[in-house]
């Protein structure tokens, strides 16, 4: 009995990694579609979302099912509880990730992102890949350096949001409106992308130490990059 | 020992209504400062905000603290995921609350909302306001047909989204960059808080119908309202 359930748990904790390896693989590839303008790639992003969303479902049902049959306690209950939040996080990192693709969709054969905004788009792209890995490895290692150092990739990502409003904010910036909404929903979705990771890795920190409650959004505890 | 654990379920489910009221609240505060340019309504909601994020962590302590002492099977485990999965849409929900009121805030001493766009915001705040105490009503009567109305309440704030965009994407529109992307912003807080409110009345229904695993986000079953 021990051993099924610690093999479940082993499952478990494979299938987030490669939900990770899912959200990180569409949002790096929505990104090339929105700064290529590849259509094809951005239709390519969406239709794969459903993968995201059926690997989450099956590992909900996994968790549930090992609740019933298991009736796990303590430390094991919570992990449990614990992947079943990470699973939502993950897809919802999907979700972002096809948002950026819808962008790219909506704006062919243009590109949503003016010649200026490139290199920001593409640190930010850079960044959400950064971040979503180290996700991966955290959670597999349960490493809580590793988890730790995902705060400062998210400040990064901060610090590229608000390099992304500067331009906008810039008394050049001459776009279309439009331009500047597509600008400012990317830089979102870019932002809780990363939010996301971050609590991927906390949920791993506090099921490691054990403080496990205290779980908070990145953006409950600062002002967000656009309000401050 | 049934007692027990059907008195802690219906602590779960009135902690659940009580959350809606608090995130409706909030909400309606929040576009209250942003209407009127009420800086101190804005500090208000922005330091209520904790109040949701404690009623949610007391009410996943409660559900934890139920799976372990009681191991509950089929239908009754289900319910008590599906709080916590409740929980988190609303504590999600009083966070868009405090957006709208970080925003508020900002602008002050002037208001963010523009003149021609005060009746579409004025609307979005009403039609959230709507959703979220359905919300609450669903929670309490498992009401399937008030469950499925949030649909079509949650169709007019995309109606309204689409409205409020319409206005940005003018040629009459002349503002500067800073009050668009506050714009855009705001619109997308609305619309979520909406979109959380649905899942909390999907979650309802399928619980009573028994078809647990297909909740969607509705972001997830139709083009965004700007992406479309």
């Amino acid at each position: 009995m021990r051993n099924a359930y610690l093999e479940d748990l082993r499952n478990i904790s494979d299938r987030l990694v490669d939900m990770t390896r899912l959200a990180g693989s569409a949002m790096s590839r929505a990104s090339a579609a929105l700064l290529d303008a590849d259509i094809d790639l951005a239709d390519a992003v969406i239709a794969a979302d459903h993968e995201i969303d059926t690997a989450r479902e099956d590992l909900d049902t996994l968790a549930i099912d090992l609740l019933a049959r298991q009736s796990p306690v303590a430390t094991d209950l919570r992990t449990v509880v614990t992947a079943m939040r990470m699973s939502s996080d993950l897809e919802r990192m999907g979700d972002l990730a096809r948002h950026v693709a819808k962008v790219a969709r909506l704006r062919y054969p243009e590109s949503a992102v003016p010649p200026e905004l490139r290199e920001t788009i593409t640190h930010m792209s850079q960044a959400a890949s950064r971040i979503v890995a180290k996700a991966g490895s955290v959670i597999a290692s349960r490493d809580l350096a590793d988890a730790a150092s995902l705060e400062r990739d998210d400040d990064a990502m901060d610090d590229l949001h608000r390099e992304l409003f500067a331009h906008l904010a810039d008394a050049q910036w001459d776009y279309p409106t439009q331009v500047t909404v597509d600008l400012t929903l990317l830089g979102r979705y870019y932002e809780r992308f990363a939010d996301h990771a971050v609590s991927v890795a906390r949920r791993v920190t506090f099921l490691v130490t054990g403080d496990y409650d205290t779980v908070v959004d990145r953006e409950d505890e600062e002002d967000s990059v656009l309000t401050s």
